[in-house]
């Protein structure tokens, strides 16, 4: 099969054998596979594959077709679609996963939706409702509410009945974020439109001493994304005060049962919303397989709202 | 009724009329009421008395009897014994609070272990049960081991199949808490008998760096003492990789329900282990209520293990 492969931190085009489906595993023939931020510390050698996974060919969400059961697999019948997160492999013809964390495929949602669906949303869903637990009526703030996970967040938080704001650096992006439900403002000043139950921190730690103040009695700050810096200061007399707690979590290393449980959870919680239209993945561009690379010089560029997604 | 009385940071035995049962609450001659750091602040002017508490009478913690019953309370008749945390009022001859904070004493305890019980036994069960969620089997870390609240979360911990290093910086205690079940270290050099599944930290900001490095993946840090230092660095990367959270909390400033839900808590899954022995109240010195001022300094002082108890 082909795949995008990383070879000396650039993503090339290679022949790989086809993956063998183990025990209570699907081959999945791969339509669409999102780019995530995961993948570009990936390609400059700084965010390994956990162990299992494939080490060179990057891509950690996927959409496709059943196109093989492995031994005792019965979740999904050849030619069903599904799709998933998995530690690597994904940027192919075809991956493996296991079939407790497929997930089906939404009837409304295309090819390039679905494959841009998996990462984010269940990042998003995991860092909102699993961690921080946020609750109707609560004040949600999102660090970086036009990228991809930011944008999945404030969706899903308006679907839940929480109020959402939303900080977003490029001027020019702040209109369409808006339009996902989100009170839109500059990263400047943040903290006096607070206080807020939940921060979602993808930014990383300049906003942590300033997020201290801008939380409520009660409050959570959930860390996914430390691209602005990783060594934060933080009060504890003001984390001790508010009765606060500071999370932080990736998804990519967790074990099977616990990507399972995600799993299950986004297709009793979030996917229905997407037949009804309450949530929706942007998608800014697509790309066939074999410009992989371009694709990934547009998503380091940045600027764009929504998913990159290769194509197959 | 006599109560001791903060003046000019001093602690003075003055006089004050006698508080009055409201609704649902109960008056209660008090026969001891325990010490605790936040008093140490509160003399000194840092820790003020919540709104509704009785702001020059410092204690937040007593056992009594039962005196007299506000309209509608019904939990415990006159003359019951009862002990229990308030937000300030409780080193006096009388103190009111609502029966839904109050519990009973359990058989064994005299009145000065009883009198010391209630704030370290809460603190240190909602520390590690309601936030950290220890679980059995689990390696605890607490830090400052030799203290109240240390002494109460090692023998909570221990009771609940957990395993549990502490540190203790006073080389003369470290005999004494190791005989309460844990393995006793010196501050210094504590990641390399890691990694921990929950840290209590009662010392402060200056562990945090070093924390990060002992907590095992799925961690837990809940800060409720930062005698040391407040500002703490935390790097976010490790967090995330490791999943963790960090919680602050404290006990003083919060509603009603909340501290009657703690109150429960200690009723069904601490107080039966008193008195089958699993559970013991250090107790290092008791003071009648006249010598508070010299209580005080004792407490500040420091070097014993257990609690210093006025008694009346």
């Amino acid at each position: 099969m082909r795949a995008a492969t990383i070879r000396d931190q650039e993503i090339v085009l290679e022949e790989h054998p086809d993956p063998i489906p183990g025990t209570g595993e699907v081959l999945v023939r791969v339509h669409a596979a999102g780019l995530n931020g995961g993948d570009m510390m990936q390609r400059r050698g700084l965010y390994p594959a956990p162990p299992g996974s494939p080490q060179d060919i990057p891509g950690m969400e996927f959409a496709g077709e059943v196109a093989m059961l492995g031994p005792g697999a019965e979740r999904f019948p050849e030619g069903e679609r599904v799709m998933g997160i998995v530690g690597g492999g994904a940027q192919a013809e075809f991956v493996v996963a296991h079939e407790r964390v497929l997930m089906p495929v939404p009837e409304s949602l295309d090819w390039p939706a679905a494959g841009g669906l998996p990462e984010v949303f269940t990042t998003a869903h995991d860092a909102l409702f699993s961690q921080a637990q946020l609750r109707p009526g609560e004040r949600l703030l999102v660090h970086g509410g036009a990228g991809g996970v930011g944008t999945a967040a404030i969706q899903l938080a308006r679907a839940t009945g929480a109020s959402v704001t939303a900080t977003v650096r490029n001027e020019a992006l702040r209109e369409q974020v808006s339009k996902l439900g989100a009170s839109v403002i500059a990263p400047e000043g943040f903290a006096g439109h607070g206080p807020f139950d939940v921060i979602l921190e993808l930014v990383g730690a300049p906003n942590m001493p300033e997020n201290m103040n801008a939380l409520a009695t009660g409050g959570r700050v959930t860390v996914i994304g430390v691209s602005a810096g990783v060594m934060a200061e933080v009060n504890l007399l003001a984390l001790m005060g508010k009765r606060a707690r500071i999370h932080g979590s990736t998804l990519r290393a967790r074990p099977l049962e616990e990507k399972a449980i995600t799993a299950r959870l986004l297709e009793h919680e979030v996917l229905p919303l997407f037949d009804t239209g309450a949530l929706r993945v942007p998608v800014a561009e697509t790309f066939p397989l074999d410009q992989a690379a371009a694709a990934y010089e547009h998503f380091a560029a940045g600027g764009k709202l929504g998913k990159i997604v290769l194509t197959l």
